[in-house]
């Protein structure tokens, strides 16, 4: 006799939200019995996951989402600075910047970082388009607003090399203390980088 | 100017997916976040879940998952003893005791324990199928294999007070060490209960 298990539908779909980021064997079980409970848990899952599938889509140009039938209302709005182009790793990006309030430009989504050890090449990122626009509208400065890790920087600094050859201005993101903390709660490369970038005030 | 956000399915879906146990705000923004990456990762998922939404339902008798075309191979197994009937709280609960190979009777998933905090009451657990079947089948032991919470145990008296009437044996499951653990590893309520419970070798 072999041993008891889940129905088949319930295994495979424990095994798929496994695969989830953050979520492992137990918690892809417990949420999959969640979702068994009561009955009705399943199908407004499966109506938003659709809705998303069907309606929503990456914008040509920027990369941020936008609802299939509407145009992205970064790259269209006639407020923002078309010279200014911000480059981020990941959609998600876009927003914590805008929630900043310090940047008013254009954005471009990558899609990640350059990440050998991941397989994440050159070409599994937006770079193509990236310098598409940079050749074809009249951008006069790109900040390279990827993060300080090492693929982080790695990607920057490839970034760096194409767009050099462009001839124009290419920023990054300042590196220095976060906002409200003191110097017991910065580890030492960020008090070094600090101090490397101090200001006169 | 409204702030930026997701369009609004993306909006639905994160605050859905932030609904499921285990998932934050920001572990559900991920996990969509990374559903939106290659294109081909919501229609996969989509599938699973209406497989089993479709395929998988609960069995009328013991409350274990079975195939929507299939018969309960538990309930109707020849090889399992019909006149003992083990109570647990979850489906999850019946394959871990399984696991165990301790036990050859029939299960009774109640669907959850009782907790007044959280608005569970008897009406919201299969208690009155339980006793049906106890009643109308020719059962001589229920097995109160119930977690030992507060929860749990007051699961078990209430169950206790209801089948004591019906003039079966009731048991629970022991109370003690667990298995290769030290006297260090155990808390000073499970002691006490393993030197309550203690047996002459």
């Amino acid at each position: 006799m072999p041993a008891l298990d889940y129905p088949p539908p319930l295994q495979r779909l424990i095994a798929q939200i496994r695969t989830l980021p953050g979520l492992g064997p137990r918690s892809a079980e417990r949420l999959v019995l969640w979702l068994m409970q009561d009955g009705g848990r399943i199908e407004p899952l499966v109506d938003s996951l659709r809705d998303v599938g069907d309606r929503v889509q990456a914008c040509d140009q920027c990369g941020f989402f936008i609802e299939s039938d509407h145009e992205c209302v970064l790259c269209h709005s006639p407020k923002r600075n078309p010279h200014l182009i911000c480059v981020v790793e990941q959609a998600a990006d876009v927003l914590r910047l805008e929630r900043s309030g310090a940047f008013s430009g254009l954005y471009h989504v990558l899609g990640g970082k350059l990440s050998p050890l991941d397989n994440v090449t050159p070409e599994d990122l937006r770079i193509e388009p990236l310098l598409h626009r940079v050749k074809n509208q009249s951008v006069e400065e790109v900040i390279l607003a990827v993060g300080s890790d090492v693929e982080g920087e790695a990607t920057a600094s490839y970034l760096n090399d194409l767009l050099r050859t462009e001839g124009l201005t290419v920023s990054r993101l300042a590196q220095g203390m976060p906002a409200g903390g003191g110097l017991d709660h910065v580890d030492e490369l960020t008090l070094y980088q600090a101090l490397q970038g101090r200001r006169r005030v």
